[in-house]
């Protein structure tokens, strides 16, 4: 037995301690399936005390650590590698919510509270944490932070980074750094906490957080929207933004053949309008004012846009059961296009100004290298997203289609790059785009990530291997 | 001569270079002439590669440099030491607004760029940029991200920190770091951006910056509201929070004795109310919105609290006339207690439940140890940040009261870091609180920062002895 292990069960006890191989193998794939690594062991402790004292017992014997939180990570970041030798650390029983404060609009909490309980706690106190994404009911707040996370109300309130106001992290030393301040304005020094969010746990173990809360929207409306173009799309973004301002909520692009797949492989799915046309979007108003306002707005909007001719047709909700129906429209892309068979995804950004350039350019060269690739673009329009993925023309095996990942990587990403745009725009990096991102920083500035990262981690213990 | 002014003559010419000790001493004072120290020269780069050769000079010599935008700072933090060794780097000649993309709602500007000329620029594009402080027709944009400013407008639009998208930044070493990027989303790898902004020039010069714009308001609505103590003040904060939601744009509290002194040293100030009350708040609502929907909603909420006694009496501004003597009543209070007579201030931030609290445990403490001290307690309350202001008991004379500043400080800090606050919320540390911090922040997490600095700068020469 590796003396590591009998360290780590003397902390967090028998309970705190997976071993045996069939029951840490869950721990150590990846939710896409797409890395199987191997753990020396599985530690979940239960207290930020437990955490210091496994990352110092880590420390003391060199062994990696990786920081995991519900597993739902897209780049393989929360994966341990082949080896063996490295410890996963689960931050799922650290899941008290600490504090609400209505009055400062803050809620304090553990790494590994669930997103969804999290809302729901917040609505508890009249309040709203806005984060909000796909795998909510099984993500936990740690890895939203050590990720950035996205999602669908960035739009208003930005990203997981911009939802912190303090941290509380366990340092790779073992040491806990106290930062959870509640405070909106603190300027004595440098803002440490923005190193530890999006790090993907490369610099610490993030044990909880004080985050912002917001006032509950008590009026809504959803429209889908039918566009020519993403140009048309683009002009209505910015009336929309222009008329409503904070109002807008969310504002999410996908193109015809998005919605072909999803009436394709979701039976209940249904087509929001009678025709067919090449995109449409779907945007979304709130308010803090209930009532009516938000729609006729909307509808004030729609109407001058229709009659100029710079949308084609407009669906707006008479109902919150036809908001939802409209938002699984959007929703249900990334599992429609799974049925569909293999697909090569890009999670991208591109200055909002530039995607109309961006589709275009990028779709024809595609279409050139990879005739017949049938592209699923689709994703947060409002905040320069895009999901934009590219499926097996039909008939192509599956197999032969994979095949061609680096070479369509390469189109693809050397576009973003020519576009000023990211490779990563809402997932990370982990291991998947750890390579990638060489091609495409600068040399300087990965330097200055290793300069960072060897200050704070000097003996490489967190999470080896992700990000740089 | 020194050979390094040679080199910097070399780079900037003698247009950019200033070392006669009469025309380098308003570069050496600050502008509360606080400190007054010598420079070496003053160098003024046109460039950022005349900042890079310049910095790249200094840090072959080992020569301290000090970081300077329009120097309105209040700590310090762009003066030099009284040596006559270090170099002061003036960016004002970079004043060049870059780019304006409307589309992506950004706008990219040299450091040099007035914040005045910066808010003009993006109103010509049609859009807003919100940062609003009193220095803001001669500080500097590049200052104003060094020290994260906050001003008025960060309970709608966030810190000077929220409004950047990317930097461009010349580093200790003289390489120039690119993170020009205009994305709302970048999820690759550590967010460099934060470390350098608010850091007051002591890990490298930022040269330029893209910043967020935002949609034009187009209706406001400005109300000056009596109310009886704090904790109605954060009342009335949380029920306009609730029922308008970003609408929000202002919320100012302040004391009897801050309207006495502005009414008494400015003969053009008028009284909002025909009688006293003990307390008053300023809020603006604004909308994109145009007509009289905000100020309709303002009324309704100010007349539900008024009958519900939670407030004391209300004034609505009629015109925009009205709404700038409103705003005068706040804005005056700063000069207004210079008038008086010495102060001794505190920009401290507090979580924003406590604040009605911390006002009356300090108020009571401050009252005990030095009878007859006035409090000036003003500030942007919505945001937890007030100036928390000690004047001079009457017929004390100011030399004995200044000398009190030390026991002063001592028990307004130790006040607010029971209370989780910061002792400053917005101006910064520089050399004013550098001392001062290391009583409140954790070893720990001054080490961190120490270790950043050596990470970023090891040899020192960044803007040396302030902050670390």
């Amino acid at each position: 037995m590796n003396p590591i292990i009998d360290s780590i069960r003397a902390i967090v006890g028998p309970a705190g301690l997976v071993v045996s191989p069939q029951e840490t193998a869950p721990y150590a794939t990846d939710w896409r399936k797409r890395y199987r690594g191997k753990a020396l062991a599985v530690a979940k402790p239960a207290s930020t005390a437990e955490v210091a004292a496994v990352v110092r017992a880590c420390a003391e014997s060199r062994t990696g650590v990786v920081p995991q939180g519900g597993n739902t990570g897209l780049c393989g970041a929360a994966t341990p590698d082949s080896s063996g030798s490295q410890i996963v650390l689960n931050l799922s029983r650290m899941n008290r919510v600490r504090a609400i404060d209505a009055h400062n609009n803050t809620l304090t909490a553990e790494a590994g509270c669930v997103l969804a309980n999290l809302q729901k706690a917040a609505e508890g106190a009249g309040r709203l944490f806005p984060l909000s994404l796909a795998a909510e009911g099984s993500c936990e707040i740690g890895g939203n932070l050590s990720t950035n996370a996205g999602g669908t109300a960035v739009l208003r309130y930005g990203n997981a980074r911009e939802l912190v106001l303090g941290l509380e992290v366990v340092l790779p030393s073992g040491e806990i750094w106290d930062g959870l301040r509640g405070l909106r304005k603190d300027n004595t020094g440098y803002d440490l906490k923005h190193l530890f969010i999006g790090a993907e746990g490369t610099l610490g173990v993030i044990t909880a957080a004080v985050l912002k809360l917001f006032p509950l929207p008590k009026s809504r409306a959803t429209a889908v929207v039918a566009v020519q173009d993403p140009e048309n799309a683009l002009g209505l973004l910015q009336r929309t933004l222009e008329e409503c301002g904070e109002r807008l909520t969310a504002f999410e692009l996908f193109s015809d053949f998005c919605l072909a797949l999803v009436l394709k492989h979701f039976k209940d799915a249904a087509a929001p309008f009678a025709r067919r046309f090449p995109h449409y979007v779907l945007l979304e108003l709130s308010d803090t004012r209930p009532g009516e306002a938000v729609a006729s707005l909307a509808e004030g909007i729609l109407g001058a846009a229709l009659e100029e001719k710079s949308i084609l047709d407009a669906a707006l909700a008479q109902s919150d059961a036809q908001a939802k129906a409209l938002w699984k429209l959007r929703d249900f892309i990334s599992e429609a296009q799974a049925h569909e068979g293999p697909n090569i995804k890009h999670d991208v950004s591109i200055p909002i100004s530039r995607i109309p350039e961006f589709i275009r350019t990028t779709d024809a060269e595609l279409g050139r290298a990879h005739p017949g690739v049938r592209m699923v673009t689709f994703g947060h329009v409002g905040d320069g997203n895009l999901h934009y993925n590219v499926s097996a023309p039909e008939g192509v095996a599956p197999g032969a289609f994979v095949a061609r990942t680096e070479a369509i990587n390469r189109i693809v990403h050397d576009s973003v790059a020519r576009f000023g745009g990211s490779i990563s725009a809402e997932h990370g990096l982990g291991q998947l785009k750890r390579e990638e991102i060489r091609r495409y920083k600068s040399p300087l500035e990965l330097e200055l990530m290793r300069r960072i990262k060897r200050a704070l981690d000097p003996h490489g213990i967190m999470n080896p291997g992700k990000v740089l």
